[in-house]
This record gives C-alpha cells, structure tokens and sequence, in this order.
C-alpha cells in the first residue's frame, strides 16, 4: 500500500466510525476533540492513526470515489447519490475501457464514479450548458485525480451529442424527455440509457417520450439504503434514513426496424 | 460495437422487456414464440432483432456481468445479489487494478462481478473448501471470459489466506466470524472487509466477532430494490418485491496501535 | 370466552400457524392433512384443537376482521387491504359511534373493518352503482354478523351522498377526484376524506382535484408490511414481500371562509 | 358536528397543513405567525378558522386519539407509535366491548389508542412497576377523556395479572420474555398475546420464550410508513422517513392439549 504524500487528499474517520472528514496531509485539521497536524501522515500507510495535541485520536484512509463524492466534492447541486450511481454502474456493465456520455455536469459526483469505474482506457463526455458549472465539475474530478479520463463540453444538447457510440449515456438534468432522441443517437447499438429524476411526474414524462424510441427492456426502480446501528447486544435499524433521492429509468438501444419510425427526421 | 461471433454468449430480450434468456450466437434456440436460429446473429451488432420461424422477434444484446449472474451461471447455491455486489464494489472503492480476496467461491457470481470491475490489471483470488464448487465457479467465470483474472484456491480458510495486501476481503460464508483475523491480516492496511449474511443472529456474531480487531467505520446495511411497472398513465410498483437477500457489514482495516491486541497470537 | 354453536363461522390454523382457512361449526373440512369433522367444535371455546381422521390437528379461533377479510370474504373485485385499513380507521379516529360514507361497496371489506369498529352505536352508508357488486358486499357483511349496522345504496355518486354529517368519507373508486366535492358536502366539518389509489397518476388527480377545496392537512402515504420468519436462531424477513397495493390520501374539512369559493355552484 | 366548549382540547392545524399543535378552547396560544385568542372558539363547529391579531389563520379540529399520542400526551418514555398501534388493534380484532391488558403504562400512549377503541362498555387493565410513571399515564389518559374505560395498577407483573379473560395482552416492556406465561394466563382461551421491542435480539429472546407456550400462528412484522410531498406536479416522497421504532410480535393462545407441559408449574 503506498504511502501518504505530503498535500494528497485523505478521509480522516473517528475511533466509532461516526463521524468523517477530508482534509489533506500537511495540512492542520481541528475538531471539537482538538488539532491534528496531518504532517504526521507524511510516509505513512492508509488505516494509520493520528494523534491530536490532546490526545484524541483519528485514522486516515485514502479516499474512494464514494468518500469523495459525499465528503470531498464542493456541491452546488443536488448530487446523484451512491447507492444509485453503484447500482447503475453495475446493471450497465460499466467497467474497464467504458465509453459514457453523461449530461448534465452537476457538481461532478456522477463523473467521479464513472471515470473511476471506466479506467485509464475508458473515458467520460460530459456535458453542461452552465459554463460555472462545468468548472465546479472539473476542479472536483480533478480534486480526486481523475481529470485526464474526461472531456468537459459546454454545449446545449438539445442540439446532440458530439460521440456515437457511447456505452451509456445517462442523463440527470431536469426535463430528460426533450432529450432522449439524442441520447439514444449517442449511443452505440445495444447500449443504455440512463435517467435520474426526483419525482413520478417526470418518471411518466420520461416513459412517454421513451415508447416511440428504438429501446427495449425499459426498467423504473427506486433504491433503498438502510442502515443498522453496529451494536451486536442491541442490534436494530437506524431511527431515521434517507426515504427518497431518485428514481431510475433504464432501457437497453436496439436497431431500428420496421416497427419504429426511426431516426424520427427521416420520416 | 464489435459484431456478435460464432459461440458468443448472447442475452435475448422479449419486444417488451418482460423475459430474459441467455443462449449462443449460432444455436438454435426456442421459447413459446417459436423457434429462433441464432446463426442470424453472426456479424450483427447488439441491438439486433432475431425473427423466429413464426416472425415474432427478440432482441440480442452481449450480457453485462449483471445479466451474466442473474441468467448465465450455473447455480448450486443461493448466489450474492447484484444489488449488494454493485454497493459493495462502489463503496470499496474497487476498481481498475484493484486486488480482492474472496471466500468461498459458491457459484463464482461476486467473482465474476469483482473479475469485471477490476479489469485486466487487477486480480481475484477466490477460496473454497469443497472442489465441486469451486470447478462449478471456475466455469461460470470462464464462461464470461474473465478466468485470467481469477486464481481459485481449494482450501480451509482457518488456516488463512495465502495473501496480505488485498483493497477488499469478501465473506460470503456461513460463520464469517470465524475467520475475522484471517481477513484482516490478507487486507493492505486502510482496506476493507465486507460479509454478507442471511441472519440478524449472524450479523450479531460478527459485530462481536469484530470488535476486539483493529477495524473502524463498521457498517451494517440493507438494500431494497423496488421495481415500478414502466406504464406511463398507470405508474405503480410491481405488487411484489424481493424483501430480503443479505445484510451486508462492511469495515476499514487500520494499523494496530496500543488499543488493540494485535496480532492475537503476539500476545 | 363464548363458546362455538353449530354454523357458526371459525378460522382453522396449522399447528404451524403457516396455514388458515375459514369454515363453518358442524360442517366436514378437508386439507391434504385428512378430513376434519367440525361438530366436534361445538360448545368448545375458541383457540381448541380439532383432530383429524388421521390424527392431525388444526386451531379454532372465531375469525377477527382481518381474518374474515382475507379468507372470508368472497372477492370479486381487489379489495382494500387491512394494512391500509387499520391506518386510516386510527389515523381519522373511527371508534364507536362514529358515521361513516363509503364509495364503492366493492367485496365489502372496507364495509366490514369500519362496521366492526364503529359498533352498535354508529353506522355506515355503503355506496355502489353495480348491483351485483352491492349484493356481494352485503352477503360479506351478512357472513359477519354486521349488517345491522350498514346501509346499502345502489346509486351513482355523481349526484351526491344522501348524508351530510359523516366522520369519514371513504373513496375507494377509480376516478375518485370525480366525486371530492360530494364527498365534503357529506362530511361534518372538521371530517375526514380518505382516498385510495393504486396509481401515481391517481394520486396526482386526486391532489389536483382538492387543492381548491375546503380542506386542510393533506397526507399522501405509502404503508409497508415487512414479515419475518418467526425462527429464535435465524431470524430473518421473509424472502417477499406485498411491495404495493395503494397510496393512501386523506385530508380533514373545513369550514369555508373567504379563501374558498364554496359551495362551488353558489358561485 | 358538537360545537367547542370553554376548556376543551383543540387541534390547530397551519393552513398548509405542516404545522399542529394542541392547545386548549378558551386559552391564548402564540406562534410565529401570532396571537391567537382561543375564546373565538366557543360554540364554533370542529373546522372552524381562528384568527391571529395580525389576521394569519389556524383551523381548529377535535383531537383524534392519533393527534393526542402524537401531540398531546407528556412523555417521559418512549411512546408505542400509532403506525404499530392502529395494526394491532385491527390484526387483534380490538372493537367496541374488548378487554385489555397491557404492561407498561409509560405514558399512556397504547392505552389512549386501546381505550378509545373499545368504547364504553370494553376496559383496559394497565400495569406500571413506577408509580410516577402510572401517574403520568393516567392524567395523559384523563386529558382525553377516556378515565373511566382504564384501571391502572401499580404492580409487578412478574407476580402475574389479576385478569383471566382478556382479549389482548399486550407488553411493551424491556424483556417481554419473563412475563409471557404471566400474559398468557391473563389471556381468554383464542385470545391474542402481542410484544412491541426495539431491538432484533429482543425478538429472538421473545420468539424462544414463546416456543414451548400454548400459542399458534406467531407473526414478527415491521411497518413502513413513507410519507410523500402533496404536490399534485413534483408528486415524491419526503426526503427522510422514520426507518425504524419497533418490531411487532402477535402470537394467539391456544387451549393446553398432550403437546403443551402447561400450565409449567402443574408439571
């Protein structure tokens, strides 16, 4: 396991798990439980303590893309959340050597977990017609050292997608019906795409606009994350969780046939 | 989209999404719709519509490892579901390059979903005591193409494992309690062990198991998936649901220091 | 505890408890466990054993309101579950003497959870416009003993309630945003509407629909039921689970004042 | 609809319906938005507007037993929740004439809901070893009105129940397990025994306590409520939910026959 190098980023995690933070080796960091000089870090390996000056005690680890995307990015959107970025990733086959077109650019968080998943081979297109936002998106991919496996456009996709032949294009903007056409010429024959959105009306919008498309094996899905508290002698589930981000839309590219009036501007 | 080969493993979709099947590019295959030549396939690209003798048509997609799991692997045991593998993979962190040590093999479908994430430079090795099931997991993982990324091991876990410097140890096994302290000493520091296990009476025993060992950050988890019927003027869940598959329990291995015990055999 | 009579009806449960019917005291009841005479019941108190030809065994109890609804009433129709039911009789604070209108009759089960609650003192109104269906629900009623408190009415509800003093309006129709301001005029002020529907669109309509009405405090719910296998040792949810039978909405009346334009046709 | 009358309990709902409080007719209640004189109130109908002096507006209803546990009661415990409550009184076939008892008193919070169910001629029997706590629940009790339909004892249950024939034991106490023999004796032949507890291992002692009891058809079961916004064009769940109070455990008496060693002390 490679050593810390001085200014890297690191997830510091107290003794009961409860609590967690980034900061950087080198760097100061204070908590109600006193000052931690995070040069201690320097050389040495993830999973080692630090020490306050009063004594308490952290452990720090290298982030993964989840402890970045809730505890690293700076956000001025609402993110689309692990348990259904993990899940997406997964159910597209997303992995090595992945191409994804993603829109729009948010504050990163779904770029980060793509371009960890694809590799140094694959490579994430991602769109945002807010030139701030495209920025904000950028400085948190390469916060987490990702930047070279993603190419940031500034661009309106109601005009397209520049790339053909991606293996999901996934779209978390508001209106993803107006804009579903383009997704799936974006896509390569066989491959998904992927909508994120927070209420039903705009699930039955999305449905609507996606049964005239060329797309098969359309799922609708919401994911539940439920967290115990890790207590072996009074085992039982957390008093509140999260009760709603998203749902999720899926459908699978097929070739057109003679049952779709497809591309629609060739009628 | 590179084209569908002779023998290629094929999934083949129903016009309306509702039935699934996996076959091979060349076979004869058929279902109450009729008999379809998969000879058809041969240089088509996923995506592609096959007819039947009697005209009707599904489509042909390669299989993602998550399709490959759930209708390709031959199954003798109750196999980990995509639901808790994809959150396991994301909040682990595993990805490209990642080295994972798993017990026991079952019938291979973490092994094929962690082979696909951790691509060609990664490596999974993956343990089981009974030999039928660990030629049974060999070919399942053959069979999606991913058998040099994996090296399965016939033996008894109690006796540890053979490698120290894993990003993740996996126990999906009946007693993972019992080989806690083996995990931990294959896991690189600031890694993860992750269990999954049917009971709330086997979470207890592996929180207990846990807490003298130098983790922190334990987490203890469930995953509901909730499928919505895709109908636009009549959105609604499906009436049933799977309520239950595992609990997963996830924690960060960290450097020894005066509080713990550790190594136990030192002592 | 009041002993069984002959004809009476009696719910049969497997030693078990995995298994249960509705019969009749005095009548012969068969499972695949041999054939039970059930005169043996007579004059013994509920929770007694029956004993088959063969020797096997099943519980007598005399049935609750959800047992009846769920294995005795004859359905021809989806019926309103008890785990809505139970809610709302609380939640609206039905109890004895309270008044409740009902639309439709449907099988009667909602019939029959409401008059078991509301007791000798209070009375419902059960609305239908199929005749059939209003038969149905009346021998349901009949079947439990509780007709006596239910009045039938065949009619459309288009035209309004006869009564206007109701605790509860109950809508279990399918397009019941039809019916909202009928159903406050036939509520006392201060009443409760409640809605049942299947479907995100219903309730987007429904919402829709009272948003200019004379009420306050509306709810839009979601219940679940998760069972667990009663085991000591391995305690777990079963492995499904009912993921949706309907949204419940409810919403309290008030008394018009300059905001509202009621009633509308005064206008 | 009976009017306010001077001192009575009233519930004051905001107009947006996210705000209630319960105050009483004839007091001066002060929010945010004002002052509003609740002497408005006396001989207006449930559903009546209030008015602030500075003209903002609260509508005023007579609690139901739901708004009183949740608003009304003082706690000093943590209350038995009407989503578990409403359940079982329905599953137990809890109507007008029933008798209860149940252990402990707490707040008084199961026994407001019981109370209120059984109407006049039913009775609640409820134990408390803390005779603050008996207190407390009594004037919760009284403040809805409902005195003359409750017994409260001071007592130790371990000693037993004075009753024989109730139709539901319930025991929402930290180890349920001791006093099952005790509930089952108290209960009518047929009867139900029924446990609220937080934890899973509180389940697993329950469920071994009642296994070698004269008791058939056990249920363990959780209960979801997931709230949703009201909002007829953003239709979504609320962001967070309550995701965990207490598992319920019902069990039904059944009369001692050759496999039961009951009752124990007679062995």
């Amino acid at each position: 396991m490679r050593p810390f190098e001085e200014g890297e980023w690191v997830l510091l995690v107290s003794p009961e798990g409860e609590k967690e933070w980034i900061s950087q080796v080198g760097r100061s960091f204070s908590t109600a439980e006193g000052t931690f000089d995070l040069k201690q870090l320097i050389g040495k390996v993830p999973g080692s303590p630090v020490q306050s000056h009063r004594g308490s005690r952290l452990y720090a680890f290298r982030p993964t893309p989840a402890d970045w995307i809730l505890r690293g990015v700076k956000r001025q959107t609402q993110v689309a959340y692990p348990k259904e970025l993990a899940y997406l990733i997964h159910r597209c086959g997303i992995g090595p050597g992945s191409k994804i077109v993603e829109a729009g650019s948010g504050s990163g968080a779904s770029t980060i977990a793509f371009a960890f998943a694809v590799g140094s081979e694959g490579h994430i297109y991602s769109y945002e017609k807010r030139p701030e936002f495209s920025e904000l998106a950028k400085k948190n991919v390469q916060g987490f050292g990702l930047a070279d496996r993603v190419t940031f456009r500034v661009k309106d996709i109601s005009e397209g997608f520049d790339e053909e032949d991606a293996d999901l294009v996934f779209l978390d903007v508001r209106e993803p019906w107006l804009y579903l056409q383009q997704a799936i010429r974006a896509l390569a024959p066989g491959g998904f795409v992927a909508v994120l959105v927070p209420t039903t009306n705009q699930v039955c919008e999305t449905l609507r606009a996606l049964s005239p498309l060329p797309v098969v094996g359309t799922e609708v899905l919401e994911i539940f994350h439920r967290p115990y508290k890790p207590v072996a002698d009074r085992l039982r589930p957390e008093d509140r969780m999260v009760a709603h981000t998203a749902y999720i839309i899926v459908a699978r590219r097929v070739l057109p046939d003679e049952d779709y009036l497809w591309p629609p501007d060739s009628c």
